[in-house]
């Protein structure tokens, strides 16, 4: 499966994510342990193999890391984003300096791991869903900091993507509900204070919000926690109107049940709150040539 | 249970983690639904809720939230990080200017359950070592951008912190034992070339390699992907010399049983790279003095 | 006229633009003149005074550029942005550090004449509109670097805001149509593809592609440089169904005949790209404790 | 006309302020519309065109915008700054990747048109003066973080510089007179404190107060808001001793006239705070080759 | 000696060097000895002692530190920037939280004992021109990152500023000469070309120079390397007409004989490139209440 | 002598190192001189060249400098960091664009002459130790914001690095003895705090001192301000059993009879603090080809 590229995240979000990073992992001191050890003109090949079976994500990213790094190392893949892999495929291959090589390895890998774990879940859920008129989407339960790539790898997995934080989109909760002192009243002022261009989306508690929130000209409804015989009720009432988005307590188990029910948008937190890491590793073969310190 | 101070990451670090991820989600349009809905002079007070059991940790960086949005919300605790909650406990309540408590909700969350998270695993891998000489410690898979918190997680949980980075740490990997051609020879370079500060731990995949290091003069030994025999006997060679370090494979049911062999550093990927967020919530209460927009 | 705080940019969007104004202005060796001339125990208090009629837009701003500079500094306001002003008319005090306050007056008054000139243009083209069921927006036309900003003075002035940017609302334009080959397709693509929490808003060049358009299902039309007649049928097409807005051509003297056609949104570019600055003056009254250097 | 590479800023000033007007359209969610609508093999070719008379400003920052944006756009020119181009000329193209090309539009016209906008009236200014002994400055009336570039265009558009902020130049004006207690004892302690590289500029409310900066040593007078009577008188007083300086309610309709008192310096605001933009525009052509997404 | 406040850099400078110079020594991890051993409540107090005679610069810097690192901790000074210490003076205390304030002592003594060495050397050649009508300048040589600060430390040590860069000053080097085919042909170029508010002063390699420099109508005079006899001209040539800077092999132990030539500027790079620091320590004491951790 | 890549420090350290110092000196108007004298198409060669005898450090940072402010600039080096030189020798070549040639002279040498002034001092240092078993380490007591690029030149002098901040080691100083109540408490508390990875450094006043901190298992001892009959009681105290460092008070006359004393490590705060610019120079060879502007 290709990765439109559409869904890339712009080059200065990853670019700066993969800057702190390296920060973070070298400091000022850098890698005191290759640099003690490996000689400056020894160089090295690894290979970049999956230890499980999962959906790959974040091969830019990984890309990025060794051309902040050093621009002698050349990476270069077997693979792209959305295929899927099993344990011990090759994914790719890194070579150049081994001092390099060795430095970027974990930065490199943290970023992919995390990436693929995040569209190796999604994949599963709509794997899930598949057959029925249902799409998964993500949330803004994000990683702080690293929302764009997550929502990148999202998309790699076949997930649909929510409005990217509080500024794209317009979601009326029941907080804002009850501070405006209903439905209509939430939907009347999101209408007139929200630029022309966002969809005003209100969540709603059941079917008689939900026909209120109807009324009231919302351009989309989130029906939160309901069970599986109001989610049907909520597909007839909708219809074709609106858009309809079901959340909370759909799990793995579940979601197909959920996503037979109709033309429904499940936003799912798990994926990319708790989506385990891939498990990726990089193995380095050692060439020849070390002429020692 | 107290967290010590001692592991709380320097200011800056929470800082720069808060702004980002608020700029994440806020943009430059900001909040366009609360900002839309909520009129400015509203006033609420909301519930830090516990979902699900588990071990707080991030309290302060739920705060530093709020502090970088609006210092005129106030955050108060009624539990410590450490403390162990339970589904339906109140973790604190957070007041002040309505559209403030909501903007920040999300962001606020995430760092709060992210962070327990972390150390809800990390508790619950001490807890299967309990009553035996073994420690758990973190590794450097963490997730890009946020180490020095997930750190402070999992100091929280009861572990401890491996080194922060490639910088404050040396620790020879088969990697660099292949490139210098032998355990020997990296020894001696890494202890010529780091600086006296630091100890130069060894990575070995077995006995012989381990007797090796020790006779190099390793001032630590990390022992990889070993089964509980090996390790068993490894205790037993290195006695007291030097802290002996286990990794790879160790799960939460076979934790317990590696624990029991002796003085050990058991060091789990896991607990940074896939510990699942703990679930929180934000229950707002509307107050009755909401005189509309 | 108050400004809902709604339409106030977040914080750290009006920290960054005043820290690089100061700096810009300031240098690494600061005032020299004031500095050489005037006692640092010197104090002096001065008035912000206007020059020209206009709308007072961007006090929250003039007042983080002396908050930035020295906190000291007090600053008092006896208008509000979207307060008219008239020449001769005091819009506030600044008192403190005789120093601090001539030396932040430059880049204070930059910011206050820019946004207040904004808003005012944008009040004038909104006055024109008065009595219609048309409303003026303004558009990605920006001063780079000052979107936000920018449109918060829009606002105060009683404009309302398009899409922040390339990020938040789909826009489908003349380009966007021929690439994909028909107002159709680029309609499904961008409705497959974008958010579902965005609208689809299509360019159109006149009712043929308008009809395509709503056939399509676009969410909203921007009908691009139209003459009058063709505005009066486009809006009796649309009627209710979608937003409908007009851009191209629309002057002050025509406006007016466009806003009577009926329900439009109406963009002018020139609000954010040709706003004439508001003149204002800083009047610094000198104390008579000057003790010298 | 060549505009002298010495003018063009610094390159790290065009670079953080394109990168900065790149995020603010993009934030991190990208161009949904681009991304959704046009395939990412599809190619393009566009012209920039110019729809009203003016001078060129600013080409070096449109190719900065592409630069960052994705090196594989190529942008070759037509025109160089400073030329004078006429409605339906063409200024360049710009070619590559259909989604880089549309992505980056307004952000790269967003300079160029105000940019082109200050050049284009500050020279204006300066034909308005052809044939006297004047010259045409900017002041620090500029627009908030784009000194630099305004300053540029200023010079494109023919005119010179004055100083760029407070830290490079001395400019005694009325307040710090006052707070001196009088203009020979302003100019003593500027003379003492400022570094010696810097001339000493006196502002001068009449004939009477120029007298007496040039008698404590002025290097250069400015003299505020002079009816043309007393802006000869001046000039016969200055006589070849210092530089003179005239502000203050010059427009184009008056400039000529004031020119023509003398060898001046005259100084005008409006070239950088209310200059319009210069209406330019991109016209893509659609290549045959699109395989559709 | 009072320093006057005018010399201080703008605080941003300040914060920007404190900043980074606490990442430097903190990294993420922070000062893990500290954290080890130091329990969050203890307390101590300790005295700023300079062990060494000399002049003190830096006081704000210094506390600028501890502000930014914890703001429980009070600095309170005894001693004013520009006081001269001898060995055993107490300049001031730290007293707040032990660990912070151990935390933050390097980093705060480093910008200390820099500035003060700066203070210290500068005043040492000040007093060698005691009597004289010589001044003494500072120049770019200075320490990359810290060049305002070095430039307040010289003002605070009795010297004066020459420009602070490339951008705020003008001045003619041999090299431009060559280049220009000349010194007349350099100074007409410089004249025309830069801003007016900026002298144009002029290297030269001798008296013949120097009277083409003065005939070309040059503002000041830069002779370089000079022996005594040619400065002594030099200064007869020159009289009042414009500063005559000398440059170039000047020591404390020659310094007086130049300074007695005449009204002369003697810039010395050593003041910022090579004076050693000022030995001053913090000295603890330990509070009795330590509860242990 | 070759300097080993190992102790180049981060390339993102030196970039921002090297972005700092061209922002300070050029500011947002650039070189005002070499603009207004120079002509764009001159171009021009130079040659760096010793003025004083010492041993070259930064050759990588004044590279970075021009490469940074124009590519078109070819730096060219006939020595390599390391190396000694004496005066006259010619260190390398940079040609290119007269301008850029120019107008990085200053920042480029200010790197090069600090951190050759650096290794220097550290090969005057290392020389007196030849023959012994001791070597020559640096402190924490560097210049803000250089600190690794000071290292790097400690260690191209041929001293050995110690740890780079508070972050990367463990050293237990007299406050944090007197805090926890004795040197065994102390040790205690850091073995138990600080991550396994890092070696437990205690500072002790004698010899009493060192003999409990070995008991209490310290792993490095630092022994300060003791006379060399002390020292030498150290060495036979400690043995081979940890590194043992001294410091205080030890200078280029003493540190020969210091070394003497045994395998020590001796740190000297003053190759950081106060060691004096190499002087270096950079003569231009102006070309015959300049057509004035």
């Amino acid at each position: 499966m290709v990765v439109p590229m559409a869904e890339i995240p712009p080059r200065h979000e990853i670019d700066a994510a993969v800057r702190r990073a390296l920060a973070e992992d070298l400091g000022s001191a850098g890698d005191v342990t290759t640099d003690a050890v490996v000689p400056p003109e020894a160089t090295c090949r690894a290979r970049v193999v999956a230890r499980a079976a999962g959906v790959v994500a974040g091969l830019p990213v990984f890309r990025a890391v060794y051309a902040e790094l050093d621009p002698l190392v050349a990476v270069e893949w077997s693979v792209r984003d959305g295929d899927a892999v099993s344990p011990g495929d090759v994914l790719g291959t890194v070579g150049g300096p081994a001092r390099s090589v060795l430095t970027g390895e974990r930065v490199a890998l943290n970023f992919l791991t995390l990436l693929s774990g995040v569209a190796t879940l999604t994949r599963r859920y709509v794997e899930a869903c598949a057959g029925t008129a249902a799409q998964v989407l993500c949330t803004r339960k994000t990683i702080p900091g690293l929302r764009a790539l997550q929502r990148y790898a999202v998309a790699v997995g076949g997930g649909r993507l929510h409005r990217a934080g509080l500024h794209d989109g317009v979601l009326v909760k029941d907080n804002h509900v009850a501070v405006a002192g209903g439905v209509a009243e939430a939907v009347r002022r999101a209408r007139a204070g929200a630029p022309h261009t966002l969809r005003v989306e209100v969540e709603v508690d059941g079917l008689e919000q939900l026909e209120e929130a109807l009324a009231a000209g919302a351009d989309a409804i989130l029906l939160d926690n309901a069970d599986l015989d109001t989610v049907k009720r909520a597909v007839d009432l909708v219809g074709d109107r609106v858009p309809l988005e079901i959340s909370g307590g759909v799990s793995l188990d579940t979601i197909g049940q959920v996503a037979g029910a109709g033309r429904l948008l499940i936003s799912v937190g798990r994926l990319t709150h708790s989506a385990p890491a891939l498990d990726l590793a990089l193995d380095v073969e050692v060439g020849p040539a070390d002429p020692g310190p």
